[in-house]
């Protein structure tokens, strides 16, 4: 097999964050068949790697293999220089269990004042896995930089979005219009990636 | 970019594992212009993840960074059913410091006998990674399915391959000829794989 995904293939989307499935399903820009593992009711995998790239793939995989079909999974997360990368891939987790992102926004700003640092650099990383039932899977990472602040704003984009500014922006992700983070996110300069390896 | 290996690539064989790096570059076929993380004194990565695919993508990508160069790797273990799986990921780890395979092939052996089970099934599994410095990984597993036997028998391989009769064998890997296990190997079958994507 080569590592070519055609147009039409029939795919699933490996979240059962509908954030992130509708960012996804955007960037592929109706190439694809999409179906999402919430959908199929696939088992969700537990993310024990320690790496973006690792969880992404076991996603991807895992999806791959209960599904019989190519699938597409993102890892992604924010690290906060000041907090030694943390979340980084405890990000979802910050959230607890009811996905609550204000809690978790709340977490980083008491853990900033707790280290007592005016260092404001974070980045968030996304990492996009494809894999084949029963074959490879090609895996990428993008980033981009930027400054937090507090308290949140914006009600766009979704998880930390609201206290992140990419760099050279006044707005946070929360506020842009979704077309314009598109053009600028972590995930999108992962998928600008796949697609140049892939497509 | 595609992902393509060219042959006459110069690419660094992920690995400090001598066994390893003589198995792999024989593979290779003098394809590609090989060197070796020891021969260029790369770091060697922690291995932090829990899956084989997730320690080689680990491993492909830090030498890739720190060398500039494609990067090959390659995380590989046994697997014993009666052990839940065990070693696995921590089948190097199972031989201390100082590699000592007799002494790792001896942990399976008490464990066995501690477990009070005669099922002595088990699985060797390799997963390569192939990382572009800055671009894409792709990410390939194979397995061997096979069997326990005590004592061990057989100076040729590395690792637990004097403990390990491929199904439908009487010879351990330790006792095969190299040529053949080359045949059958779980690392032969991911590089199979590898290579029908990629070559």
């Amino acid at each position: 097999m080569a590592l070519k995904l055609e147009p039409g293939t029939r795919l699933v989307i490996a979240t059962h964050n509908p954030g992130k499935a509708r960012e996804l399903a955007e960037m592929l820009e109706h190439r694809f068949d999409v179906v999402t593992a919430a959908d199929l009711a696939l088992p969700e995998p537990e993310e024990t790697e320690s790496t973006f790239a690792g969880n992404a793939l076991l996603k991807a995989r895992s999806a791959a293999e209960a599904s019989g079909l190519v699938a597409l999974a993102d890892d992604s997360g924010l690290s906060v220089r000041a907090l030694g990368g943390q979340p980084g891939v405890y990000s979802a987790r910050w959230a607890g269990p009811g996905r609550d992102f204000d809690l978790a926004m709340q977490k980083v700003e008491q853990r900033l004042d707790a280290a007592e640092s005016d260092d404001t650099a974070a980045w968030f990383t996304c990492a996009l896995a494809i894999a084949w039932p029963g074959g490879p899977a090609v895996v990428v990472e993008g980033r981009v930089d930027g400054a937090l602040t507090f308290p949140p704003r914006g009600g766009r984009g979704f998880g930390y979005d609201p206290i992140f500014m990419a760099e050279g922006r006044r707005q946070t992700f929360g506020e842009m219009d979704p077309a314009e983070k598109a053009q600028m996110s972590h995930r999108a300069r992962a998928y600008a990636k796949l697609k140049a390896a892939l497509v």
